[in-house]
């Protein structure tokens, strides 16, 4: 597959799952080993009670980040763990997630996922993931 | 606070909470130390594209689990980090969050959460989170 | 194996990994899916500059506890990942880790550890740890 | 401090550290939120059954990168919670661990570390660790 078939595709799966398109997920790049992704804010939707983006919306983005990247190197996954740091509360226009292989072995893919928030164009990292992804034909 | 006013005080804060109410949380009992919630399973809404209810989905009951029990023994709180273990494919009529209180300390509460899938009343651990929680007032 | 052939064969691991003999390890009892370890405390082999137990010692046990237990029910392992929270400075007379299975699936079994110090017999838990322990044969 | 003062000062702490001088621990160079420590391999010392170095030790070389990048930025500090991803079995001449920040806090400093097994001068990945360094006059 070519970067843009597998964008093609990636994006294809976010159209058939109900919770990464009512987060109106959108795949920005992928590449062997690499994805970046967005979602927009829409307060009224995804904020909690402190008024700044739920930590779950922030879990999506770095789970999927985390998910994607191992994908984009390993083909059908399914996160077996991960571990989030919430570093600021994010405020913003966009929540942006970019995932990377840290380590892919026979069975699992170990990848990081940093996560920002972005204001007129401005980030501001807000997150940071490590997820263990295991390749679903070998679970 | 008595334990209902802790329970009817969590619920109004769900209620204001767009994520939370999005998915239906619902606080089923709530103590010092200890907070039991469900969210019902709405496949059109919330599963991934294997069939089984979304990470992310799991992960906002994992986080409010752990959150909401530090919350009990602590007031206003905020995540300040967390690990999720998924364990098996989640499917069912409801999703369960049981969170609990490892450790109390001056600024932050340790806890952990047990997150079970529901069918017809029998219950099958799906996930298990621990987080690290801080006092908003002492962040 | 019975649970007393288990006790004595990884105590002759144990005999053979340089670093466990060191902090002189020792299994205090052992069944499928449950381990109890203890480390006598010797200060100045062990402790930190703020005269506790350095956290790599807490570590150790954390990490033997829950490969001990996932070993109970799956014979020879590997950790592929833990999580660690430090939750009291460790100061007594030994520690000790009691490790338990969370969940066993075809490749990995997921474990947790509660790791205490003990002073003059009284227990005080000083750390939480959960891991991911890989079946040798299946990595 | 200069980094040159830093970097005494931190030797000198891993000389009062039993364990970090048993181990043989080697600040390579410190910064602020930057710093890369060794330990040479002592197999007969730090080797588990399978011929490869303990978990314990490269646990305690992450903990040490994580809690050392810290204290780079923020004094004196106590790890409060780690994760460590093990990648693949350590073998050769040392162990090399390279600690970053990723956010300093008020109260807690989030940092990273790669950890590296280095053969004959040529370095592989091994493992990977985020860490939730407290500053000690906050805790």
């Amino acid at each position: 597959m070519t970067n843009d078939e597998m964008k093609a595709y990636l994006q294809s799966i976010v159209a058939k799952t109900p919770f990464a398109a009512f987060l109106g997920a959108e795949v920005i790049s992928i590449s062997p080993g690499h994805v970046e992704l967005a979602i927009p804010v829409i307060p009224e939707k995804m904020n909690q009670h402190h008024g700044f983006v739920h930590g779950a919306v922030i879990g999506f983005v770095a789970d999927s980040a985390c998910a994607w990247a191992a994908g984009s190197v390993a083909g059908d996954v399914v996160t077996a763990e991960y571990k989030l740091n919430l570093l600021a509360p994010a405020i913003g226009d966009r929540i942006i997630g970019i995932g990377s292989v840290i380590k892919a072995s026979s069975r699992t893919v170990v990848t990081k996922a940093e996560i920002y928030s972005e204001r007129a164009g401005e980030r501001r990292l807000v997150a940071f993931a490590v997820a263990t992804v295991a390749k679903t034909d070998a679970k």
